[in-house]
């Protein structure tokens, strides 16, 4: 049975596997220096993209921010997209103290819901 | 040329791909009912378990943790545990409201670390 999701869950939809991940994981530099409405903008962007299926995100220490592609070209169509391009140049220059970004094939998804 | 990662890196020190992440995303049902000292409790167990690389952890209106893992016999293993079991259990009575858990072979990883 499948259940339909809607804008109150904060899970991304993603559809039946194999998809991707993005697992990008980061430490902020100090100061917001503009990385508020860059990060809004990015995901903005992403969304608009062709095999972009959804995201999930936050931050404690660190940040993690999944985002989950139907395939491998949607992330590197992505990846080379000018706008975020630019973004990733600032992000080395002057928003994060460091990072990790993982690419990874989802093989299998379980869901839980609490009745 | 490889650096040497330390308990002051927040990152998981995973090797070289491939291996696996389970990101497991969720909401929290209300009050702590012993949620903290298991979460805590599970992260210990999961570092002795072989086949154990990682984790990385935060949580805003959804939580995210996501653990590495050599293979998915790791996984299985880790799965079935008895303890972890319990959580499990407990998990979907009390601790969540929803969650996701997926099975994810990391393809490719990169690092950035400011100077």
């Amino acid at each position: 049975m499948k259940k339909i999701e809607n804008r109150s869950t904060p899970f991304a939809a993603t559809p039946k596997p194999p998809y991707y991940a993005v697992i990008f994981t980061s430490v902020r530099a100090e100061g917001d220096r503009g990385y508020v409405q860059m990060a809004s903008r990015m995901v903005e962007l992403a969304r608009k993209q062709e095999g972009f299926l959804g995201v999930e995100s936050a931050r404690e220490e660190i940040g993690i921010t999944v985002s989950y592609w139907r395939d491998r070209e949607s992330i590197e169509r992505w990846k080379v997209d000018a706008e975020h391009r630019i973004a990733q140049k600032y992000g080395k220059e002057k928003w994060y103290a460091a990072y990790r970004i993982r690419i990874a094939k989802v093989e299998e998804e379980k869901r839980f819901e609490s009745k």
